[in-house]
């Protein structure tokens, strides 16, 4: 069993995944599989070498887990947190632990190995969120689960271990550390200026316009102001929306222009850069809040310097956002 | 000049090196230099290529920035803050900003550049903990900095651009919000048990002997209970210290020791991974306190994941601790 074990100082909760027990051999980083399609898994005609889907979506007539779907939602098949167990919170010496259940999802993006969200449709595109919200609300259900982290990892100095297009989702049994930090910061904020932070953001981007990346009816695209990374861009729903969840039809359409507009700037600009993607949105728990407001945040990894960035806190970030933006613009 | 920006919903600084203002191509990950060690600015005998020294140890008799040094600190000729100007915040529109001030050295640990703290002599890696030390005492005298964050990055995926052994510093004019977030927590620690949370760490570890690494008359070395990275270690002095600063002379000699050990079996175990150390103490202008207790972190970098990690702060780590410590206390 997974186990999930909370560090005494600064109250971060780790996934340890006791039962792999990775020794150092297993670090040697694998060539790159070579692009043989009649083995990858995420591929149309290889569902059987997946788990049993969770969920697709797809033409009428197909049978599970059969060809004939355009999006899949399956459990990982080495997850980093189990579904079955209790979330049975316990002490270890002095340390706290509990066992590490949670759900780990896969979403297959689509069943063309070679397709990316710049070339696919754009109701192809919407159907990927439409996928995230019906996962959120189907694991809302689960009373064990706090939240759910909605994330993407592209190419492999992102973490991607299968190239073809996918992203990935856990549901946890606590909310994770900078996600409570967000909530408290954009707390802070707005019980000081009875405003929030992201509607502020909103605000004044589009009235400097130096870091906007793009903007449609429903979203903005800009490079945040204090980027960690470069080229680092956020998408925030341009109306106060606390829960990705609760998100509308129309803006899921506005939503995958955005993400459509914004994959093929990164590919032009960067040529097709590594990069990680998540989503940040108001515990499921947590009522409306006048606070916090959804978005979603991407990082291309471009450099090597993560590592005593994330001992310390502290980014250097050799590209700023104003450039980044531009450059972002013309692409 | 370099700026420093805050985050305006979690209260993080960044700094953003405005004068580099790195273009895409800019990211192409280099070959790796030959190892031509005429060309190597850290080396004995190309001290001309360096800026001109802050602090050196050397034999009596030796010129500035001559031959015949045995550690020398330099002023990082590419540094992401500069010394001179003014410690002046403004706001930017809705956010808040400040001069690129601070300071960046280069503490080049040998003049051999294939020599690690392995080989070397105890009393060398001695210096480099002074070394440490004084440029602390020095930096402090600059009333505008208020943290100084020394790290070592040590191979190119950790960071590294140059391979010969170094280590750097960077004197901020404010404290990194980790430092602010493991203050905040080891007080609250302190104020609900009335002990420090590292001396209760200190005495766990020692009872229940599953996470350590190597113990010392001054220091433990301990893989932490919710370990971040696979095979991170922390060492520890084993009586409560706040400020690095303060070491005396026995516990430099014991926590080289500590260092060439640790150093060593990172290397058998793990053939000389890439890694990153940091010094975690106690901010220089504030008082000694019964609860934060200054150590060392060590984290190999063995993964590609970091990105998702930084930009979620929630981890997994695929070696259990107990796991890490095990094979390196044999290694």
């Amino acid at each position: 069993m997974p186990e999930l074990r909370r560090d005494p100082i600064i109250g971060r909760w780790v996934i340890i995944a006791s039962e792999r027990s990775a020794r150092p051999s297993d670090y040697k980083i694998p060539e790159p599989p070579p692009e043989d399609v009649s083995k990858c898994p995420f591929c149309s005609g290889n569902e059987a070498m997946t788990p049993p889907e969770i969920l697709a979506y797809y033409d009428p007539g197909r049978l599970p887990n059969a060809k004939g779907w355009w999006l899949r939602v399956i459990p990982n098949k080495y997850p980093a947190l189990k579904v079955e167990g209790e979330d049975d919170r316990s002490a270890d010496g002095m340390y706290d632990r509990m066992n590490g259940i949670g759900a780990h999802e896969v979403i297959v993006e689509t069943p063309n190995h070679f397709e990316t969200m710049a070339e696919m449709d754009n109701k192809r595109v919407e159907d990927i969120f439409w996928a995230f919200r019906d996962r959120m609300l189907d694991l809302r259900k689960d009373k064990r689960f706090q939240y759910v982290l909605v994330f993407k990892n592209h190419g492999r100095p992102a973490g991607a271990t299968l190239s073809h297009p996918h992203s990935q989702l856990i549901a946890l049994p606590m909310v994770p550390i900078r996600v409570m930090q967000e909530m408290k910061g954009s707390k802070a904020y707005y019980e000081y200026k009875e405003r929030c932070v992201f509607c502020d953001i909103i605000h004044e981007e589009r009235a400097v316009q130096k870091r906007m990346v793009a903007e449609n009816e429903s979203f903005i695209c800009v490079t945040p102001y204090a980027s960690r990374f470069p080229y680092e861009t956020w998408i925030i729903p341009k109306t106060h929306f606390c829960h990705y969840e609760s998100i509308k039809k129309g803006d899921i359409t506005l939503l995958a222009q955005m993400m459509k507009t914004v994959w093929g700037k990164y590919r032009a600009l960067l040529k097709d850069p590594p990069l990680n993607l998540t989503i940040h949105t108001t515990p499921m728990r947590d009522p409306e809040t006048p606070y916090y407001h959804w978005h979603i945040e991407i990082m291309p990894k471009l450099t090597h310097v993560a590592g005593f960035e994330v001992g310390s806190g502290f980014y250097i970030n050799s590209t700023p956002p104003e450039l980044a933006a531009e450059l972002l613009r013309k692409a």
